[in-house]
């Protein structure tokens, strides 16, 4: 007994100096238990001497995006950028006007778009991201994102990223981890922005995708994007994409809803240090309140195994001291 | 007029230079024009001070594998690893003996599995690449590639890797280039020796796959490998799968049959400086000479481009003083 409790007063004092040596890499993350964890396994995979200790090549983070690094409400952004999308092209589709989805789009009726279920959005999602190059949709995707408004803040949506995720990449970062994202959201709307906004360059981002197809035209080559589904990053889509682009386990993971549950489960079955977590939306002042009863980012059987698996929650209101950088101002 | 001259005596004294400081980093390249095109350009893009200068975030080249990275004669490696594996397999499967194109693969009886087409190759391949974890997979084809023979050279598998090739490899990431394997071979058969044989990580493979299956076995998470094509990295899936897995497109680009064609073309339409290469198997004594008429790595049409758009064309015989590292021995 007596090595016993020695053993957990010298992990505890080791986590205290850890905690206090990085306090200035996570300024926006309260003292709590989810920081502690954080602190904790980075010090335990970073250190040589640690029997923690992960080989920098295999220290692999890997991030959910929507309602994990930016904001998920009232709806994914992506899909605002879908509606946005389709009243920039009426002009050009007059049959749209009497056609749904596309006119509850058109309406501003997001009740009767959703009404049309997956089959609604899918159509909406190919009329605007399909039927151009991989290089035209960039720079669509890029004009939005540079000028279109959150409806309820005003904000740009690259503005409504988590300012404590993004000292959290960062930190990884400085510690060797290679930082990937593993979103539901399309991988070309991704790259425009993750490298500027996150840190995380193209090649460590793995999204959905539709098909596309090769063309050479006159010599000038391009990549068609095609109106077909190619692949779904969600719930068992997640370690399959990791396993396909990565080909190694990652040694941590973030997600914030049921989708990131297999991921979450995939990364912290392997041997060693691991560490999972949720990002638990618990703010209604700052940010939104929702789990299990939401339509969008629903979290319920996943905080069921947070617990019952010991994964870290990371609680918005108590965790965080700032949640968007414009708070700061 | 005199400043034109002036430019090109600068340009190849600069050249000359170049290649003199980078001679230990080359050995078993010829002094020729291939290896006077590959110095040229990873000084011009690595050069601050160049007009063609490329940052280090964008200076990705890729690489075919079977006859570029090493041979694929008399059979894609992989073909010979399927069938040695339908051999071990067999007595599992007593109704091979009576089955083609099992049975004519249990006969070592090679003209009639190629008889049967890609339907009895992809037969072969399923039957032995699929229905494990990929774990299970791993372990499997890295025994195999510790133990079995070639053919006719007697050596393992992964000693028939072009000596130039690694020197290529090496003297590029010096340079601050990221190596990609872009290969019509199987991505997880590719990762179990990519990064000891080559330096490649697993996350720089890209290859051909089958599709896999996540499952949640009592709290264990395993990923199987389904009896289904995913993606076939060849041809137009080459310029699609870098889009898809790098998000950016290359400044370098090798390979050695028309297979390539299309990632050479992408590669070579980006602006700034670029480099495209094609290995030519010309050494019927040291390797194997073949190119428009062969069966396996058939090179007729990307021959043709590589005149009329001025790529170039590396001659193993001419080019390279040692081909296979055990020459020297």
């Amino acid at each position: 007994m007596p090595s016993r409790i020695f053993g957990i007063v010298t992990v505890s004092a080791f986590a205290l100096l850890a905690t206090q040596a990085v306090a200035d890499s996570l300024p926006s993350w309260n003292g709590g238990p989810a920081k502690q964890a954080i602190v904790e396994f980075v010090a335990q995979v970073s250190d040589p001497d640690s029997p923690g200790f992960v080989p920098a090549a295999e220290r692999i983070a890997v991030f959910d995006n929507d309602g994990t690094l930016w904001a998920e409400q009232p709806l994914y952004f992506q899909l605002i950028f879908a509606l946005d999308r389709i009243k920039a092209l009426a002009p050009e589709h007059p049959e749209w006007r009497n056609t749904q989805p596309f006119k509850a789009a058109l309406n501003d009726d997001l009740d009767m778009v959703l009404a049309g279920g997956h089959h609604a959005l899918l159509e909406l999602v190919m009329a605007t991201h399909a039927g151009m190059t991989v290089s035209e949709f960039r720079a669509v995707a890029d004009d939005w994102l540079r000028t279109a408004k959150h409806p309820t803040t005003g904000k740009l949506y690259t503005d409504m990223v988590y300012q404590p995720m993004l000292e959290l990449l960062a930190y990884l970062r400085a510690n060797d981890f290679r930082t990937y994202i593993t979103s539901g959201g399309g991988i070309e709307l991704l790259r425009v922005f993750a490298e500027d906004v996150y840190g995380i360059p193209p090649h460590q981002v793995i999204g959905s995708s539709i098909k596309t197809q090769y063309e050479y035209r006159n010599g000038d080559p391009v990549l068609v994007r095609l109106p077909e589904l190619n692949f779904i990053d969600d719930k068992d889509g997640k370690p399959i994409a990791i396993n396909q682009h990565i080909g190694r386990r990652p040694i941590a993971a973030f997600g914030n809803s049921d989708g990131d549950l297999q991921m979450l489960q995939w990364t912290c079955a392997g041997d060693g240090a691991r560490l999972c977590a949720y990002v638990h939306h618990t703010d209604d002042e700052r940010e939104w309140a929702y789990d299990s009863e939401s339509h969008i980012g629903r979290l319920d059987e996943g905080l069921d195994q947070a617990q019952s698996d010991g994964w870290t929650v990371i609680d918005m209101q108590d965790d965080w001291n700032i949640i968007f950088s414009y708070e700061e101002n």
